[in-house]
């Protein structure tokens, strides 16, 4: 149903300004919705409510990219406190409307794609770290704070919030936690879930919940704020967020090793798993991906060998662990970067915010399976006889500490017949590919728009039953970001 | 409305045995729960049903201390197969019949205890490790397995189970998922629903749902299995789990640290903090505990200080941890534990599977609250004073490393008026002072029904709503372990 494209943020915005006029200015809005507005701009500062089509086209949509444009949403409203927050639901309760709340904007599931009469509830203007309890090691904060921002501030007390998706100096804690962002660190320490403690919520009617608790651990009723984790807008609106922060490591080493072929770089995975060494952080980069480094930054790894390996190695061990990770690979053909080479620290720097891949194809989509560790080689010789088959093109970075892959397939709009149908098929087989082996779907980037019609291949209909009940206790009138995520 | 008692399990078997003739013997079952035993014999093999005194005596409870003596259930069923435990649902939904899923019962919030009609569903007998993946670090169990056999079969492999409750060489994993078990490693490695994959859960009508994914990274859907971890066999039964494995760290170092005051200790868990060092463990040890253990290993530590930390350091980085702690407290009059002493060793065993509190006193409680780090010497203080304003004895010992306190409260039988009362008192105090500092009434304890009563002083009815609407939604009948949890 939902097919992608890669033109780029320029295009796009041309696309959906054509689109205005096909899919709004054509119409009028409905009733409802134009007394919600009315009733917005009556309630609400006037700053926070915008109708401006700059404002709607910026709020119409994420960077997923969907082949479906998305429409404009009707309104905008930039809330700046719980209160506001609260009128909002309770008049869109009151008129039914639905409402799509959205932090950055980073997402690349197409979770807030607007493709409904709606109303977009952005919340990045509710920015304020609220509180940082460093003896507590806990930080208390609104949802629009950028993850970075929260970094920055409790960087000097020695602490961090470990969780890093490549977005991190973009995108916000309440979008992250929309999300269950995962990123590099979490191999090591943990998806977002594990750095939520608690949790307030605005639900669909305007009430105001707070759940979880102030502690490590807890454990009084169920588990309410993993079940707005990952939530991706479709069960509350989460205003506060009380997250655990970890020491920021005393020591860092990081480490470039090229290895001949793929098959021996993941091989090495498992040699240092095998040594009961954790990196932070443990990337694995093919060959094309290698090539287009190489372009980018001038180096030269593509013609040492064919895949390599990025780790950090952090805290008071990373000493002995790098030192452990040179013996495992002393007797091998493995080309290991030297002590403290900055070219390491800036491949992983650049690993965490992108994926080596900024070229502009004119058909990509970025995938994000995850795989049981072990099936690693097998799927990526899979996914290579999937692209030579559909005739497209293939790179493959890795998060290969937790087994969380993001291919790349990618065609010229010159190469040979429809290439969004041999993408689309590429796509669909790879995906396929990893639950035969006992994977997921999704990994880190949520299911949104994109993969919903695949969320049937990896649950039963029972559970997906099940989530839809859960939503309606929630959202009985199906007002919070309708049709998404599950 | 539930008071505590320590009488000792003989002594209980006794009580029991006499409320045994008052509760049941004197009456009949009901029609429906009669049909439902008969049901059971006619689908399930013989072994598997069991309507025996003995049986239905040690079903009736677990190691919670509560006044109201448990009834006896009106049958135990030892499920051996997933089918089994589908055929008791769909006969217990047929029959409207309460089942109350247990392990091995060594759960202390009085959650398996019977006070109604009601089947036991017994799950110790499925007990099977079904598959252990080493390269991908997980392993598939059923929900009998003793949370310490997992840990010997997959140590072989350099692999361990991280939560380690102190019931750990007793408890099955599915109780301690029932729970959301925590433990003493869980500072570092994460409480149960950290390691907790994926699940299959037989559902209260019979059907059987597979929740989660296979791979440590998975966003698809909503959070289930966190919605099903530690809901205290309230939502479903667990039939399999799929569990991620830690590395079994490669140098452990020890060390125990005597302080002359309780506030010097706490102050010294906040330097370790600061010093960026990350215990696996780390126990803080009151002056009366210290005292019981001097009696009971014939050590002199009560002499020696006022509390002790107890740190095991792990990993890779253990000895360099090591030495940034003895330079932490270089300075100071802080005892530390020569290096490789066993003594440390040997406390912190003894610590894994208790408190270090075998004395009977005629009335004892041992409490689990959670407080935000920083308030540490604050509550102490506070529950001293509630000690003696209520004229009972208090020692405590703690997870200091996330806040998790075990107070133990204690009173002869023959110190003055109304010990209970007045026991009770102090506990519900020591848990309002938690509460008024941020803390939570359980940090790893559950629920159960010893708490239930309090669950309303942290939560608003809001949320206890809520929590029941999804009880509802999964459990129709209200069958499912009914009245306990939240």
């Amino acid at each position: 149903m939902f097919a992608w494209f890669s033109r780029n943020w320029a295009d796009t915005r041309k696309l959906v300004r054509r689109n205005i006029r096909h899919e709004i200015g054509d119409r009028r809005l409905s009733e409802n919705t134009q007394k919600l507005i009315e009733a917005l701009y009556e309630v609400l500062p006037e700053q926070s409510v915008s109708t401006a089509e700059e404002a709607r086209l910026e709020n119409s949509r994420d960077f997923g990219q969907l082949s479906r444009l998305p429409i404009l949403p009707a309104a905008v409203v930039y809330a700046r406190e719980v209160e506001e927050v609260q009128a909002v639901m309770r008049l869109a309760s009151e008129y039914k409307v639905p409402v799509i709340t959205r932090g950055a904007g980073t997402g690349v599931s197409g979770a807030v794609h607007v493709l409904g009469e709606a109303v977009v509830l952005n919340m990045s203007k509710m920015d304020r770290i609220l509180q940082i309890r460093p003896e507590d090691e806990v930080a208390v904060v609104e949802p629009g704070v950028i993850n970075h921002h929260l970094n920055e501030a409790v960087s000097e007390f020695g602490l961090m919030y470990a969780p890093d998706p490549a977005s991190y100096k973009m995108s916000t804690i309440g979008g992250n936690i929309a999300t269950n962002a995962g990123g590099l660190r979490c191999a090591k320490y943990g998806v977002t879930r594990e750095s939520v403690l608690a949790l307030d919520v605005v639900l669909a009617d305007g009430r105001l919940i707070s759940v979880g608790k102030n502690t490590f651990k807890g454990v009084a009723g169920y588990d309410l704020v993993a079940l707005f984790t990952g939530s991706e807008g479709t069960l509350g609106v989460v205003v506060r967020a009380v997250v655990r922060l970890r020491y920021l490591p005393v020591d860092e080493r990081d480490l470039a090793l090229v290895f001949e072929t793929l098959e021996q770089a993941v091989e090495g995975v498992q040699k240092i798993a095998r040594a009961r060494i954790q990196p932070a952080i443990l990337e694995l980069i093919d060959h094309a991906t290698m090539q287009v480094l190489d372009d980018q930054y001038s180096t030269d790894y593509a013609s040492a060998g064919g895949a390599m390996l990025l780790l950090r190695l952090d805290g008071y061990g990373a000493q002995r662990e790098e030192e452990a990770v040179r013996d495992v690979f002393a007797a091998s053909t493995v080309r290991a970067s030297l002590q403290g080479d900055p070219g390491a620290t800036a491949l992983i720097e650049m690993r965490r915010t992108s994926r080596g891949d900024t070229k502009d194809d004119a058909y990509r989509t970025g995938e994000d399976v995850a795989i049981p560790k072990s099936r690693m080689v097998e799927y990526v010789h899979r996914l290579q006889q999937t692209a030579e088959k559909e005739q497209v093109h293939m790179r493959m970075i890795s998060h290969v500490g937790d087994g969380n892959l993001h291919p790349t397939f990618f065609v010229g709009e010159d190469e040979g017949d429809e290439p969004l149908a041999r993408l689309h098929r590429a796509v669909e087989e790879s995906v396929r590919t990893a639950l035969e082996m006992g994977g997921t779907i999704t990994g880190e980037h949520g299911v949104g728009l994109i993969k919903k019609d695949w969320l049937a291949w990896e649950q039963s209909s029972d559970v997906i039953d099940l989530q839809h009940q859960i939503k309606s206790l929630l959202d009985p009138l199906n007002i919070l970001n309708p049709g998404k995520a599950i």
